[in-house]
């Protein structure tokens, strides 16, 4: 069903449109991670490589939690294809920019991109409104960290200032902050 | 519950056990994949973000297919993870060393990985008797023909013979088959 | 003079204000151009690789066209500064953004980075009023092409659709269209 | 006379021979150290480099120590050749598969490669039967701390555990011993 | 009319002189900066990042000592292009090769490369007789010491030589050694 | 014996010459080949990947050709130990500098670098006055041959001009000359 109305011009059956929706996503693989690029990392992992990691912290607490896991990890992946579109906006940039022309950009591309059943997904994730949207989108900060981490383990020493950033750990639940001390305390 | 048993030696609380589960899936990240590395590809994806792909697909054919989504896409993101172990050891070298003995080492990685939950999980992965197993399996090589026409898209040359290895495309439904055929028109 | 107003928290002396606007240029090497990422290439080439090849071809065209080659250089290399606070944004992002919001975000980021008499210049290039605006801006487009031509001599397929892109070529005047069309015969 | 039975299928000539052969171990620079990898070096050596490495020091060695420097210079070159079959397979990973099962796909890729006479010197390398033998397996792992302690030298943090692994280690000989301890001085 | 004598054999317009002129420019983007690269950086700036960084500086420094910035700039942005003909010859490969057959060496590409009017810019620059001349030599060693002091503060530890290297600094004048207490204070 | 008179200043103990002449070599795997590099290979070989092989293409044709295989051998590990020192300074940048500055630097920096016994086999190879050098000599070609043709079956187009530099086929003997046949038609 949901597969139906996207491409009009390029896409004829049903299975077409399947592919050009999952050649969106392929194209978080050729994406570097901005904020890593500019501390330092020389060739940083990916987007798709920082969305799995989403994916598996959203399905192991979404278990741990007793929360709807199905939807946390769908929202885990989808979080980020719109980066197919728009790039990877660092930080900085995306206080040069405003928050708000971000969020319009943002879901412009959602609607160019999406089916119609995982749009709504999306949307809550975006919206943060119910508990399984916040804590996804707390993975993708408690994600952070542990890549933060191993960049450091290996050697990198510009990644500091990641965990000094109020703004990522501004929303951090209990059960995420205990996450997110634990992680600290193993740099 | 399912966080318990694994890592008794280092591991004194619940979420230490819980990061340290994810730590290993975060290595699929370090991991490049082997065989298009062998075939030229300079700096090729890692295996985080083939999963990725895996469990983007698992999602789209999951919901299209009105499948178990939800197990679907925890196949996808645990089918590698005991690469973290192992390495990725590709098609020839599978067929050196022997497919029992790689199936057995695999099991042995798994059982030291995952927590029980999972390993079930993982198990009816490995032994494809679902239909669910079956269809991410083929995800698993639909991914590859993916990347390998993306690849081939930008110039690489060295991947044409992932195209004629009848081992890949052994298994496939109908809609892979499909799938697979739309594929390989776009080249 | 123009060395002052900047950095009122971090800067104490004159040499140190030189410093610290040098050091937001040495950072154009760290971000890689994003239209030849997301076209397959692997390691493109960074902003202060096109940087300099577009002073190299403003310091050649401002002689050649009698025109003030020491304002063109200064402004072609200043042309890209901003992007050490915004990024490399690449044009398809650029059109889901909107112009506006990102021509804002430009002017904001010159202001904190620029001494007054650099925003002089990068204004004037900016507002695209003067010759030397017009044909610096021009150099930025042929350089791009220069690349594209140099990427597909070496084996890389995906770049073709820049040749096709009539927002790149829309303001060039005569004698850089014969440039391009030199360019393009070259292919 | 060793170049026939090998590539019956493809192979017309004697110098075609010696072509395939070459090829296969021309592969070795396309095999990055695995080791290196999930330690955290984003781009390690090959295992030509490597290579390169051990056959340097066999030679001296073998001088050095009066052996058959000639014999220990053909091991050293050939000793990696099977993982133009095989891959590098890192110790944990060995460790999963089994030592036998590893060693019984690296005879069978050794018999599939080398010409007759190279088999032989292949396997009196494999049974570490000859001092030679011996000496150049040492080197092979010699060869690995000359290169973590470059890694160290330059910045690389996650190489440490190399130097407690006591698989390493454990044939050294007294030449070796003191020749390792002097590297681990230099760290 | 500078660009005339040089192409004779490829080149019949004008138009044409400019272009190859300016593609022996963008050689320097696929050339490392071999002191870099000797050091330990895995995948160091290119020489084209390198000379963006020596014309910026020369820009606020030209701006800065009221002197003739223009002249400057050219220098700056033409110092290092015979390397698109000679290649980075690192500090170490000089000494053995002798300052003066480089010397000629620099020269000669300089003749083959250069149209008239640049050939008497980089010729004032390359014998240092001029105020500008010395400053933008002193430039290309100030950027070096930029460069080290960012690869040092992301964990990079193998380029702590050039500090101490009395070669790069034998010219500084008193602006110039200000310059670089403020960056050795960085450190 | 011959591991004495090298590093006079660090050195006290034999052992110790052995592990910084080993070190000079290990260097070998820091340097790109230039060439490569400037034919828009992104990251080619190392010095130390292409002498792997003309070792081991050494190794095969002096024993096919039942010639001092051993010596060959040394002499192939030995012929680009120089570049430790000289960096890999490609085809055109020679012409400049001219053949015989170069090989006066070469021959400095041998005698700086090698133990005595080993200086008198790369003499041996730098004069090519025996068949054993000259088939050495032939093999640094074929081997630049070898890699060419790979490169180009993955998809590089710009290494099409190694194929027609005379300077590099000038010396082949008839055997070589075969081989070099052959590899031209691979391609």
């Amino acid at each position: 069903m949901y597969l139906q109305p996207i491409y009009s011009q390029e896409v004829n059956t049903t299975m077409d449109q399947l592919i050009y929706f999952v050649m969106a996503a392929e194209k978080l693989k050729d994406i570097y991670r901005t904020g890593w690029r500019l501390s330092g990392v020389d060739r940083p992992e990916s987007v798709a490589d920082h969305t799995f990691g989403v994916v598996f912290l959203s399905m192991v607490l979404g278990d741990y939690l007793h929360l709807d896991t199905e939807k946390m990890m769908k929202m885990a992946v989808l979080h980020d294809i719109i980066e197919s579109k728009l790039g990877d906006i660092h930080y900085e940039s995306q206080t040069y920019i405003g928050e708000d022309a971000i969020s319009e950009a943002g879901k412009k591309a959602a609607r160019d991109l999406f089916p119609e059943d995982y749009l709504i997904i999306w949307e809550e994730f975006a919206s943060k409104n119910s508990k399984e949207a916040q804590i996804v989108s707390a993975c993708d900060k408690i994600e952070l960290y542990l890549q933060a981490l191993r960049y450091e383990k290996v050697g990198y020493k510009g990644v500091d200032h990641f965990w000094h950033n109020p703004w990522n750990i501004r929303d951090f639940s209990p059960e995420i902050q205990e996450l997110f001390e634990i992680l600290k305390a193993m740099r």
